[in-house]
């Protein structure tokens, strides 16, 4: 049973902190909306599918707390709500996704009273976490015909039940593998600087059970040469109508060393990832964040004063280089343009 | 002026302790070979060359206190000595080298009363320091020739003054461009676990005021994707025949992405580093780390309790990989068995 990094419950959204894991297990609640995008914000909450989920919960938390005499005020407002939301992380297209259905449940419903909009609100809010979990079991079952058994796995930071609704995107689809009964073990990329692989991935794939072994990002070419990584899979921030895809910082580098040595790189992620809006990766905006999560780790300075930083969050993978993309209404290959497309 | 990282005076090495860098400091004084053995050990001295000079220190520091009633109890308890100085570190074959160099000169000089011999055998050991300097300089002026004008290099780990005698390898190269003119900045990745490229190869450079960019290990693919590496510059731990190079672990993976970019690759060592015994990289023993160095940073636990940990600190990148071979005896190219045989 993993976990649920996000719930809801009489009008209090709980989120588990995912800064402090694994030493602690703090859940945090969350009465208005500004504190969810300030959880977005600074990753109390993280990994694309999460996110959507959390600014739905934002946004419908939002909407309940708008005082208006008209639907068009109470749209202008919800609207406000949404961009306050929308402003505190730019690459995964989840948040944008989540944010715009929530709207146009909005607009669907004018014709409502306002108390009913927002209670309707809050349902979809629920629906768009419900689904999500059902979205990755679903992408779980396609996904886990790919890993053979006894497959030795790679995945780089966390797409896993702490990034989604539950259950996880490429972490779902080793879940289903391991549920229809195959033996998979995974290597887990440390996943600088915010290091997802080591305090997320290891944390949730040890708790359920499945055998993990942490690595630093920087040893996973000299164990794939030496032939102890069967097949790469990692989830997205956004998928270009191309193929190319926007992941975690690293994820690039993983598929130039998966091609060198000849192993399948998959990438594992729901259609609310892929923004066919975007011809291609070029067009993908990559955050920058903080240079402090580069030059201190804790308390401990690692890096001397005065020096310049660098700390783009995110990469983009070219199409190229990805052996298919598993969603939750199949699996794409090849001809990304058509097939991408076709999925919708 | 780099700085020295070993120094020798009236009977007491000094070394800078390289764990504490770059917010301490602090040098450590060290008058029995056990404690310059324990010093390599935990890394307070690091870097092949390095480990080379310290263990020549250890070595004359160990001889000058046997106590010995013929030459041959003095060269066996010798050999005991320099035994022990070898357990420490496997990878580096500059350790070996360097005591090798220490015993060969205790041969050497048998004909002489033991207190001469202990004097000489001092003086060898400053002798591989000031001469690791003079050679650092000369592998400088081949390789500052491989490197343009305005040139953007990566470097990884820390293959600086900290890891030689003073002046550097694949940063006694860049030292050597900047000194000759050119405009240089360097890209330095953070080297994980042990942070080399944070805490030491960005702190000398920054005091050179030589200009430099930290980035974690799993951003330099994406940065050579987007055009801002021209080169890659590197040291090396063992040097085999064939020209398989033996380097902190994250350099073949930096080396793959190198190919994939069309960028040259550069290694720098000095010919105590090539191993002509060991005729490729599947003979260098790899040492692999205590798993505290990647669950671990400083006081902050990174990862949960009970998971598989890797830690091999160094990784080997096949001759095939590399651009050329700098040393003080110049450039190797091409047919590295036949190149690096004619360099001795």
């Amino acid at each position: 049973m993993s976990i649920k990094p996000i719930e809801y419950r009489d009008g209090v959204v709980r989120m588990i902190d995912q800064r402090l894991l694994p030493t602690q297990e703090l859940w945090l609640e969350y009465r208005d909306y500004q504190a969810v995008a300030e959880a977005i914000l600074t990753m109390v909450v993280r990994g694309a599918p999460a996110i959507g989920v959390a600014a739905a919960y934002g946004a419908a938390l939002g909407a309940r707390d708008i005082e208006a005499d008209s639907f068009e005020s109470f749209l202008a407002a919800l609207k406000n709500v949404c961009d306050t939301l929308a402003a505190t992380r730019p690459t995964a297209v989840n948040l944008f996704w989540a944010l715009e259905r929530m709207q146009a449940k909005a607009r669907e419903l004018a014709a409502l009273p306002l108390d009913a909009i927002k209670a309707a609100l809050m349902d979809e809010a629920q629906a768009i976490a419900a689904q999500d979990d059902a979205i990755n079991r679903a992408m779980g079952r396609h996904g886990a015909e790919l890993i053979a058994d006894n497959a030795r796995v790679l995945t780089h930071c966390n797409a896993g039940a702490l990034a989604t609704g539950g259950y996880g995107t490429a972490l779902g689809v080793i879940r289903a593998a391991v549920e229809s009964g195959k033996k998979i073990s995974v290597l887990a990329d440390e996943t600088r600087p915010f290091l997802q692989g080591s305090r997320l991935t290891a944390w949730e794939l040890h708790k359920d059970g499945i055998p993990v072994t942490l690595i630093c990002d920087n040893m996973a070419g000299a164990l794939m040469r030496q032939g102890e990584i069967d097949c790469v899979i990692v989830g997205a921030d956004r998928i270009a109508a191309n193929g190319d895809v926007a992941n975690k910082i690293g994820t690039y580098s993983v598929a130039v060393l998966a091609k060198e040595h000849g192993l399948p790189f998959y990438v594992a992620a729901p259609l609310s990832t892929i923004d066919l809006k975007i011809p291609d990766g070029d067009h993908i905006p990559i955050e920058e964040r903080d240079t402090s999560e580069v030059t201190h780790c804790g308390p401990t300075r690692l890096a001397p004063e005065g020096i310049n930083v660098r700390n783009p969050a995110f990469d983009v993978t070219p199409a190229g280089l990805i052996t298919a993309i598993i969603t939750e209404r199949g699996v794409v290959r090849g001809d990304y343009v058509r097939g991408l497309a076709n999925l919708f």
